[in-house]
């Protein structure tokens, strides 16, 4: 056997040993995790220090950047701490499973329950910031799925003193130690990726790259996203104010998030009105504006000329299949609303698109004609966020159309069970029914929780 | 482009296009469908009699069974009018699409809602039984999916019919016509299920072979069971009554179906007392018996001996691992309920699984123990049913672990998303929230549905 099956066999039983363990045995266990991790932080933040060394080695001759070296650093501000707090947050969230969904007595004495249950085990494949193994296993402990962890390769040393501590959390719970287990080489996650007979779900958490790489090598599902190219459409009736405050937080609140617009679509009759306000707006907060030829016509008209017009040039078709994740927006003008619906479901990522409207009407259409996770009215793209949406965390967000869609919370890492239990002296069997015996009553029951 | 693909843009466009048609016109283009097969039965049994001329000339000369041929009929017995009753009820099942399973208010006058969707493109590939086309297609058209859907080869002029009929049905609503398309090769299915850019779900109905295949050939997300192997317990504190007539209705009810059992498991203890019972019944029953050495020595040393003896062999170790889907049954004997639980976690096909106990405490662990996507208690593996659980259809039944498990209704053709809409003054933007700004209220909303 390879490693690399020993480790998914391994994390598979953990589960398995794991469903007779009591859901608050998951709470005890991030109690003792972040314990362990309290004691051991001046060992772990020694190690973040030879991972940033050797790191810094890395920028100082240019193969590594330095926006790549600051996610290393576990020390910086307030990391260390809220990593911290992150744990006991999520250990007080409520429990995602044991929750029944569905009840009815099917027959006197025969009670069916769906029961929101674990997935099982997990991969998730992240890059550079040490933190995340702690968050994410964290995630994994509370929704009782055991998980297989890989980190970037820059944080070897401190992943795996982190990995250490939440072992020694474990051990001290009623939990298996190998419950969570970390790998190190991409050579291990190559031979998971083939281990689908163990591993029931991987996320990966990173590049695009990174997810194409790995949806294209796996047979097992996949949660994540590839690409976030969300847009906004200003409608015939958008408002300017509103146009100009929710274009502009959209593209510059964080430029580099999945959830940053990088595609403008404005109403041809905007574009001596609304259209010129926004993009001045655009431009003197140094946005890079790729316009098509009536928005830039429309640009280059204006009086008195914008400060930064220079921002402005005409666009390609490959414009508006761009996430630039930068300061630039890629502008196009359209006839009508059903074109603007129709290009956001050709080009978009199917993430969040977002209408400015004052047209209840044009709203509604917008909402239910765009087939993305998330469709939004007057608002910021932005808003799309597990926290933000009230999940009290975040597992990542998907573009995928099965299971979880948009952000994901803890809800995305459980599934169901079917539980039936028949009390009936002779017990039940399916011949009892059909032609000449027993009807199925199907009585709804109403139940929090599994009463057996 | 090639023909696959022209088929899949259609059917991704005919998807789009039907998100600002009303859910009340697919029920109404069901009706409509329902008229057309009506009005075209004449034509259609003509079609269906030549299928079935020709598959005869294929059962003459060996190379098709007579099963394969009894499915291909659909003037047999009640089949026609089952056929169209279904789409009826279908039609009158609650709509699945719109309802709100998630709603906050995160500032004065912004609120979420995050509210059920169809999942977009299916391609349904089946075998052999003509009447699928129509079956499936009411499915898609009621959760608003479209869809493109491949019949066996064998019963092609009558799913020639029956689609056409379909689209006559689709072109006298507001529906596309192209909302449901049929394809008629293996060649095409091959093509489309490289196409994951317009096709969302691939739900194979139809042999093992089949659905691995499928599996193993596309990025696109499978919904199906490649098989069905299930078991029962018998626990130590089985009653003996209730073991017999549980064991033996999910033995022999329908031997051929996935949720039919293949294996028994004996507590260790009831080898001289509940085992011999048991055992007799099912060789009384005909089943034949692959036995491991205490339960094939416990029932030879039986007297009286059992008239059918004959059928009790010795079982191999693949012996439990194989769909019989006959009067076939393995048979070992285990010590003890974990032994039983990790014995089912590792052989069986995660579908579902049953235990006969009077132990509250081993029906309990039984019920979450066992990985499977149903867990029964004193109840056959027959019950495994969309029906049987009140779903009012099945579309399938799911061995995966996400989306949906086991047997699958409306709701399995289902996802969400989010809609988000403001109707502040001056609409929402990120920027205002976070240190020293506003904080996000997460206030419970009550709608049933979304109210823009």
């Amino acid at each position: 056997m390879s490693a690399a099956e020993e480790i998914a066999k391994l994390a598979k039983s953990a589960f398995e040993d794991s469903q007779l363990v009591a859901s608050a045995e998951r709470v005890n266990a991030l109690h003792h995790i972040r314990k362990a991790l309290e004691s051991n932080k001046s060992q772990i933040l020694a190690a973040n220090r030879e991972d940033l060394q050797a790191a810094q080695i890395e920028v100082d001759a240019g193969r590594m950047s330095e926006s790549l070296l600051k996610r290393l650093d576990l020390d910086k501000s307030d990391k260390w701490d809220s990593m911290l707090q992150g744990i006991s947050d999520v250990a007080d969230l409520p429990d995602p499973t044991g929750i029944v969904s569905y009840a009815k007595e099917l027959d006197d004495g025969l009670e069916l329950y769906r029961v929101s249950c674990p997935i099982g085990v997990l991969l998730v494949i992240f890059e550079a910031r040490p933190e995340v193994v702690v968050n994410i296993a964290a995630l994994a402990i509370k929704s009782g799925n055991s998980a297989i962890l890989k980190g970037g390769k820059e944080s070897n040393k401190t992943t795996q003193l982190l990995s250490q501590a939440i072992a020694t959390g474990l051990s001290q719970s009623s939990l298996p130690a190998t419950y969570v287990q970390t790998i190190q080489t991409r050579a291990e996650v190559a031979s998971l990726l083939a281990l689908d007979q163990y591993i029931d779900l991987v996320i990966p958490r990173g590049s695009n790259s990174l997810v194409q790489n790995i949806q294209n090598n796996t047979r097992i599902p996949v949660m994540g996203h590839a690409d976030g190219l969300c847009s906004v459409y200003l409608d015939e009736s958008a408002d300017v104010d509103k146009a100009v405050r929710v274009v502009l937080d959209s593209k510059t609140d964080y430029p580099s998030a999945c959830n940053s617009t990088e595609t403008l679509i404005v109403h041809e009759s905007l574009l001596q009105s609304v259209w010129p306000i926004v993009g001045r707006a655009l431009l003197d907060a140094g946005v890079r504006l790729l316009c098509d030829p009536p928005t830039l016509i429309a640009l280059s008209s204006l009086a008195p000329q914008p400060l930064n017009l220079a921002l402005a040039g005409p666009s390609t078709p490959s414009s508006y299949r761009t996430e630039h994740l930068a300061l630039t927006l890629s502008v196009v003008a359209l006839p009508s609303l059903p074109a603007a619906v129709r290009f956001i479901n050709a080009h978009s990522s199917h993430h969040t698109d977002a209408i400015v409207a004052e047209s209840q009407a044009a709203a509604s259409a917008f909402c239910r004609g765009v087939d993305s996770a998330g469709t939004f009215v007057n608002a910021s793209t932005r808003f799309a966020d597990g926290f933000r949406y009230g999940f009290g965390t975040e597992v990542g967000i998907s573009t995928g159309r099965i299971h979880a869609r948009g952000p994901v919370g803890l809800e995305g890492l459980v599934i169901y069970k079917y539980m039936m239990r028949s009390t009936d002296a002779k017990g039940h069997v399916v011949g009892d029914f059909g032609a000449g015996g027993k009807r199925y009553k199907h009585k709804d029951i109403v139940a929090a929780a599994v009463p057996f």
